[in-house]
């Protein structure tokens, strides 16, 4: 939530003359993304965002998440869309760090969706997987079930002080997916971050979704697993059936779950749920309390986890448990 | 230079229906003000910047600020407007916090200023010093002479930790400027705090000057020192008569400066150098080295004091000698 490379109006001015689109005519560091430096771009053609690539991200990886956006964006789907300069690049580089172009988006992120709202996100992240199946690059998940132990790890001796028996959780949980995942799910690109803050809405229409840069390969229901988590617990804590219906049903609509997808719903959840518990316990006890980034409470996602752990069937996510292809 | 204060999606739609401008289709806190959070709001009918006033800013004042903002704007100076709400309201809450809604302005301020740069500063400077001549609102200097000593006193005792013998300098400084110090010079509402960063130039002509919240009651003729000392020293802390030649140029073309204001500006110029000297030297002993908040060098103004003691006239500055009435 910072602006962590200073750009001035020289160096601005100069970068955007490449991409023909006008001067500069107003430029705002903006307070968005917790690991990278963004500035808002207006140019005699418009809005754009600026995005400075700081030292978290692998350099190696921007190819893929630039690509990406460029390929969701021409099969149709609302994201920003990179800019090309005149030479066809559009992986740059700005005070010292690569740095991209993209397009801006219209849209509020909401605080408190509704289950219309988890609808839309259900039928959008349908349609990015479909939108993505001819990508053709692949990247590797970096949080996925085989980083979540060595990830433990770096701070399980630590882990009690956050609460006491989360170590004990976080290992049986550990044993019960390493022992349970399904490995045979179909795959593709997933973009494994999409909560809310990462969806925008206007006139309560989805209008677009952004923050590819955890995007990877693997499988698709995980995807549909982060967002049950992400968008129907209540600020109570409480699993909302509505809202996981709505979900599920909009996504369903748009891509049809296997009945393997299907099965392994709670197994996905109950591994998204871990996954972000074990981000933010990592960030808890390697962030001061008085940094000014906020740390997100890691007791929320093993309240979560819990939940995920008395789940028998995707049903009780909402899912509407004809089979679809007969009852056509 | 962050966002301290969080607005939700439905706060900012709920604000911002009473001002009859559209729905909020875009959002972004903005990295801008040290002591206030700022967003970028996008309604239906353009851009605005909405500014939350954080807990340094004393709410009696503000009615000062955005009656100020108002008058210069209507008297075609270009500067933010405080957009008024349906029941005629320009200050208003929002998050627990006082809130002003206020037009959005074009531009980029310069970080390497050249002379022609200066030269409009100037001009502008007085262009606002004239517009508000029939402004009826007074705001006493916070940081003025009086104000000086009080705060020097706040870290007397730990100046000498910044550089040996800055201590001495300033009470040295302190005793000469309550000596000299001009009392009668023309008043008016000064900026105060006219630096690079609240100017904005668009295709290298001055588009707007912005950040009114240390505009204050006090002799016109400190505000040209206050810039003087902004806009005409170089990075390595040589001062650059050709740029001081131009500003005062610039300002005397639009309001010609007095044989009393000439005659006092080197104090005028020693008296804001040490009053940035001062607020540095206590920001810099008050913030941990690690804050987000940069901290400025103090030592630059101790050097630029230690310019104006050696200086004799305003000749020095560049201004041009010359009795411009009789000239004509």
């Amino acid at each position: 939530m910072a602006v962590y490379t200073d750009v001035g109006d020289e160096e601005i001015s100069a970068f955007i003359a490449s991409y023909g689109l006008g001067e500069v005519v107003s430029f705002k560091g903006i307070a968005e993304g917790v690991e990278n430096t963004n500035y808002l771009v207006e140019t005699e053609q418009g809005w754009f965002i600026l995005t400075l690539y700081e030292k978290r991200v692998n350099p190696a990886e921007l190819p893929f998440f630039l690509s990406l956006m460029e390929h969701l964006a021409g099969s149709g789907l609302n994201c920003p869309t990179p800019v090309r300069d005149s030479e066809g690049c559009n992986l740059r580089e700005i005070a010292g760090r690569p740095a991209a172009l993209v397009t801006f988006l219209e849209g509020l992120s909401v605080r408190r969706p509704t289950a219309d709202h988890c609808g839309e996100v259900g039928e959008a992240l349908a349609r990015m997987h479909i939108a993505a199946a001819d990508f053709s690059l692949t990247r590797r998940n970096g949080l996925g079930i085989d980083d979540w132990r060595p990830l433990y790890e770096r701070f399980a001796e630590r882990a009690d002080e956050i609460r006491g028996g989360l170590g004990a959780m976080i290992e049986a949980e550990l044993a019960f997916l390493d022992a349970r995942w399904p490995r045979d799910l179909p795959q593709g690109v997933i973009h494994a971050d999409l909560f809310p803050d990462n969806v925008f809405f206007l006139h309560d229409q989805l209008s677009g979704l952004i923050d590819f840069y955890f995007a990877c390969t693997d499988a698709l229901a995980y995807d549909v697993a982060v967002c049950l988590n992400a968008w129907c617990f209540e600020a109570d804590g409480q699993f909302n059936i509505t809202k996981g219906r709505a979900l599920l049903k909009g996504y369903d609509s748009v891509r049809q779950l296997s009945e393997a997808e299907r099965a392994a719903l709670p197994v996905l959840a109950r591994g998204s749920a871990l996954r972000f518990l074990l981000t933010r316990a990592y960030d808890w006890i390697n962030t001061p309390p008085d940094a000014l980034v906020k740390r997100k409470d890691p007791g929320e996602y093993a309240r979560r986890l819990s939940f995920h752990q008395t789940i028998r069937s995707a049903r009780e996510y909402g899912l509407d448990g004809t089979d679809r292809a007969s009852a056509r």
